[in-house]
């Protein structure tokens, strides 16, 4: 496997075109990375596959880049959607993280009765969301979408899309252990009776959906309770757990 | 869903027990749950299920439970183990807590050829696990073991343990993409054909395992190779993504 530092880059791609760096993808290649004029690194912009390419140019703080060959052709990830309620800001970066390695297509911050926090910080999750990237060999980006409340999110959902819905917060009448917890079934098993339909994890947020939420949630023909195991998941595990069922039972892990 | 704090109490508990407080519970009920005397918490011990209890004593630096009726009947986790090669501290540090969260027996830290670390603080991971216990709704702690090399567990191994090797580095030999990389079969597909005999998953450093290792590994008959995808994962999501799909495939997930 090449050690070659792998950077996503904004722009067209082709042989011999000249790619002036950013600023921080600069300073990760030459002061992070160590690496200088004639070194070879691998780049991509989630349209044109991965290319090998040169440091044409280095200095402290610019450098600039040399197209050489394709090495791989453009292929995305599969159609699911990560639509998550914004927790504690290191759970939150790390679902942004997560998500991005295991294969997301994109990323709904969504705003809910319980949510702790309605603001995000999208510059953040974008370089986030490149970083991990850049590490996990995807060629492409996924999509981040601007905060938006559950409700309308709802109302305008495409159809055809269904909802994965994993209500790990247990229930306000005590159902929570030992009793009827479980009114989804296991998320594998569930998935079991479906193809590869485009589909969305909601994952909502520490204090669970509200009793309103949650009636609405379960009433759409579109929407699929399931259970994450008999344990209480943290927010980010239970999404982190959500996407890598998803794309072993679903997905391009199969 | 019950909001009172749920602690890990290493002590016999029976109806009306008296339980004085180590410092740091007393400081997380007090100073940060901020509870007072008289308030409830529930507590367990990895043997006796779980039960309610309430504050007879509080103050700054101490503080006594009385126990009061069981709530729930002890019951285990499945038998999973976990080894991995530690990583840095903070990634180490997230796989303790998500593996206790996801529901893992005993947690193996192992060296192997191309390890970052080869010590770990015994002590933090206890602190680790307890603590992702007590909000999991576990009724026991993941058992800790020392660092051992991978080659010396080995040497000792259990036949009737599988162990799931999830080989995330790619190969030298630069079949990494786009080769024969998957010479592990998808994970949840090696899983099928299992009932749920006692397994391992084993998860390597971030450098990958050494041709020795790998083929050693390869060579032995209880070892099922597999693959996560067609993404490199960092060994933490690794993990997290191994132990998700075994508990869905073959354990209480089902």
């Amino acid at each position: 496997m090449s050690t070659d530092p792998r950077l996503f880059i904004d722009a067209p791609l082709s042989a011999g075109a000249a790619i002036p760096l950013s600023r921080e993808d600069a300073h990760y290649l030459i002061n992070v990375m160590r690496r200088v004029e004639g070194d070879s690194v691998r780049i991509f912009n989630g349209r044109d596959g991965e290319w090998a390419a040169q440091i044409s140019h280095a200095s402290k703080r610019a450098a600039a880049l040399t197209v050489g060959q394709q090495t791989r052709l453009q292929h995305g990830v599969p159609d699911l959607w990560l639509l998550f309620a914004p927790v504690k800001r290191q759970k939150t970066d790390l679902i942004i993280e997560k998500a991005t390695e295991l294969g997301v297509a994109a990323i709904c911050p969504v705003t809910t009765a319980r949510t702790q926090s309605d603001r995000i910080k999208f510059d953040r999750f974008q370089a986030i969301a490149k970083e991990a990237a850049e590490q996990t060999e995807r060629l492409d980006l996924p999509e981040i979408r601007d905060i938006e409340r559950l409700d309308r999110v709802l109302d305008a959902w495409p159809d055809e899309r269904v909802i994965i819905f994993c209500d790990e917060s247990g229930d306000e009448a005590g159902e929570a252990w030992g009793g009827a917890r479980g009114r989804g079934q296991p998320m594998a098993s569930a998935l079991a009776a479906f193809g590869a339909p485009p589909a969305a994890i909601l994952i909502g947020p520490e204090g669970g959906f509200s009793p309103v939420e949650r009636d609405r949630l379960r009433a759409l023909d579109h929407v699929i309770p399931v259970t994450l195991g008999p344990r209480i998941l943290r927010a980010e595990t239970a999404a982190i757990a959500a996407l890598t069922i998803w794309q072993s039972a679903c997905g391009d892990w199969r």
